[in-house]
């Protein structure tokens, strides 16, 4: 079957799982590995689309439990798609609403059929099922669409995710089926498990049976300890075919970006960068700044001296902190602005060191400057 | 006497008072008349300084009150100035401080000496004169600087408007002599008198003769009905001199810039384009546009069909409303661009008008198409 969205695997490095690779979208392609920004509600909060571009993104992920709500996919669609509606032309990936509507706690009650939920914004009563989410999706028209799975909670216990797992397979094999419109859009389904090897690879082979042209591992990064989502990371990514990218769900603090990375995973998503610029933390090559500490009071230096992005071309820690302290909408932009801009190009900087066969050694210097996490 | 500032009247319109002009300043030259957008807290809200340029701004205002509180004027001195600290290489204007501490009411005590008052961000205690705020503003390093003044309230009975007035008058002169950087900033006196027609003259007697570079127009626009601000212009423009530029403090509606263009103001500035974009609010050339209405809800056109503005060349009514909805700094960011652009776009149509000899058909026009204020 040809997928719209399709793999191109370019190197694989020889001391690691680490592999330089490029995916094809009908919005332009994405060399991997990759970090994509998070534009939840139709926009990358505080930053206008084409600085979205400037610093380097090549897709960025958008939420459809937020989108269905607000301002409801009938309407993105009559706008002509989710690309033009918020004035984006590059790929798109749309999560599949379930983690959101699981996330909601006592407001949601899961069926076989699919989520029962009460709005966050208002408490009005909405049913998602894989079926919903696939129409969500193409009213979207995201380039990558994710299938509506059941992300089992940490820790959980060993009879729960088996059954969870097995939904998941089983509304993934409805997603597919439902799915109206695969010239222009890819489905990719998620494998689940929880920290159970066997359940994850259980998983692994019910879903990478229905052929689809990539696939997410769902379920880390929900609480558990980072070393216990290392090992995890280092079976499961072997019970996905090479030939298909392999996204990290929700993963975005460096370390993991690196760690992931060498145990083979291609695409990553996460709100951190975004959200901790907003309350005035910056990631620089030497470590977080908190900008409102009285050391940068009269520090006339930029955040990060080894960056060229426009913010640490153009203002000081000085000038950030005062804006950050009077609350100024300025700070969150120019704070965002530099934490994507750090990500986009340290993922920038491990594609490079793996096509010259350097990844480890780039890895290692990136954490001794770094520092602690 | 040499000044930093000058200006030069290229026209006087035929059938108003309406002049084109330029005011030259080291920071480039600026067209007369002119809205000048404001930047508070070192920074014009939710823009970076150049979309600011981009849009066609020629010169912002910036707050003496709140600089000297946060970050503090000497932290902006040691940056290298105000244009350096926040980035923008065009004409700054700082007001006096005055304003603002007059606003806080029972936090402060007025003196001959000067003004004492408490931080309406720490309650810390401060004492302002005319030799303070020519320090904080020679300092932040301003092209125009604002003489410290006494505006009267509205209503205010005559001898208390006689009385402060006379006192603006003793405080011009004590700025005159403190201000320390003559080569480099111009200090502007400013006409107080209320809405007595004879304290107006007698203010401006007393200020034009310390033969300043450029005169303000106080006192108006703190509470007073327009028609009254109208009438108090007719006559007030005429008791200061035809060589020098003179500047209408803190007023910058649409209806308000045509009737003091009509009646020879050259300088403008308000929040209000910026305020009113935070809360939702558009200025187009049909008039206004509150986003949050229902009936824009699958509204695909732009804001203003007549602008072209970066928000309503690439953005809907539709998903302005859904940012705005979602309470997203985009939001912010997208209706304040067009905002300022309205108005600084409004008053280049109105420079040319002027020279075309049509300033009355235009402002006609204007009106007939935006409305009711």
């Amino acid at each position: 079957m040809k997928h719209a969205v399709t793999y191109k695997l370019l190197k694989t490095d020889e001391r690691s799982k680490a592999r330089r690779g490029r995916v094809h979208t009908p919005h332009g392609d994405i060399e991997t590995p990759v970090f994509m920004p998070v534009g939840t509600a139709a926009t990358v909060k505080a930053m206008r689309p084409e600085q979205v571009k400037e610093l380097g993104a090549q897709i960025i992920l958008s939420n459809t439990y937020h989108l269905y709500l607000r301002p409801g996919h009938e309407i993105v669609k009559e706008a002509g798609g989710l690309h033009k509606f918020m004035n984006w032309d590059r790929a798109i990936l749309t999560d599949s609403g379930g983690f959101q509507v699981f996330s909601l706690g006592d407001l949601r009650k899961i069926k076989e059929e699919g989520v029962e939920f009460r709005s966050h914004i208002d408490g009005s009563k909405h049913f998602f099922t894989p079926e919903k989410s696939m129409e969500v999706q193409n009213a979207l028209g995201s380039d990558i669409m994710m299938a509506f799975d059941e992300c089992a909670p940490y820790p959980a216990d060993r009879a729960y995710v088996k059954n969870s797992l097995e939904r998941t397979t089983r509304w993934l094999a409805r997603c597919k089926e439902a799915h109206k419109n695969v010239e222009q859009q890819s489905l990719f389904g998620i494998m689940q498990g929880g920290m159970y090897k066997d359940l994850r690879y259980e998983s692994a082979m019910q879903i990478v049976e229905m052929d689809l042209p990539g696939y997410s591992i769902g379920g880390l990064s929900v609480g558990e300890p980072k070393e216990l989502m290392y090992e995890v990371l280092d079976y499961c990514v072997d019970y996905l075919p090479k030939e298909k990218p392999r996204y990290l769900m929700g993963v975005g603090s460096p370390d993991c970006l690196f760690e992931g990375v060498e145990r083979g995973v291609d695409m990553f998503d996460c709100v951190l960068p975004t959200r901790i610029a907003r309350n005035g933390t910056a990631m620089t090559s030497m470590g977080r700044v908190v900008i409102k500490n009285a050391a940068y009071e009269r520090d006339f230096s930029p955040l990060d001296p080894n960056c060229d992005c426009y913010t640490c071309r153009n203002y000081s820690k000085a000038y950030l902190r005062h804006l950050f302290k009077s609350n100024e909408i300025l700070s969150a932009m120019l704070l965002t602005n530099h934490n994507l801009h750090f990500l986009v190009h340290t993922m920038e900087n491990i594609r490079n060191s793996i096509e010259e066969g350097r990844f480890l050694e780039y890895k290692k210097e990136f954490f001794d400057a770094y520092g602690k996490f």
